[in-house]
């Protein structure tokens, strides 16, 4: 079901800051930067070999992302991991007993479909990812 | 200076527990299980793609991932990346003033060299990783 991770996101104060450390010291490249309104968010992504490190900063003190820096500080957020179908992997994973936050797929970076599953279930806050075409 | 991605690092109460989700409901495969003496922890190794996740449960109350999980519960703890020479590596961080936790590589599973980078400046629990050849 699985083919990669596709991305890790990070949860920062500032995507400005973070992206200096990101290139000017660990020498990766930034790819793009995307304002996500669905998630009141803004990202960069950072390519690193066959997946990504996505940088994301809230666009609202209540949005999920400044809430997340609230309780826990800056830092990891959240595994993203790739599959060919969302539909039916979120039907499958709906029948193995996992909760998820999305019942329905929504748009994510560059226009991929993704879809959260519940922490409760999975240990840690976990995406799955459809990348567009 | 990085090459990719080498594992994320997630932190949980039950190794047993957690592959059950990684192995039955995702599909993915166990590659092994390790005690690392050194970081009062046992991980199992799974693969995704040209990258891994590692669940880190500890072996001691007093050590590293029991004080994370009673901190902020179970979930992502680091994110570590590989380069081909991490003394040359650590050298370079250092004097781009990335405060380093371990100034001296130590021993990571699979025998890999391993030096965690201070969260305070990077946003994240970083690992850089050498990994034996």
């Amino acid at each position: 079901m699985i083919k990669k991770i596709n991305h890790i996101g990070i949860a920062v104060n500032s995507i400005e800051d973070a992206v200096k450390l990101y290139t000017d010291v660990l020498g990766l490249e930034v790819k793009g930067i995307e304002i996500i309104a669905e998630q009141k968010a803004k990202t960069a992504i950072i390519a690193v070999g066959e997946t990504k490190i996505e940088l994301i900063e809230s666009t609202d003190p209540e949005g999920a992302i400044a809430r997340h820096i609230e309780r826990r500080g800056e830092g990891l957020h959240h595994l993203a991991l790739e599959v060919s179908d969302i539909q039916s992997a979120l039907e499958t994973l709906k029948e193995k007993g996992i909760l998820l936050v999305d019942e329905e797929p929504r748009t994510g970076v560059e226009n991929s479909k993704i879809a959260f599953l519940h922490p409760k279930g999975t240990k840690a806050l976990i995406e799955i990812v459809e990348p567009r075409e």
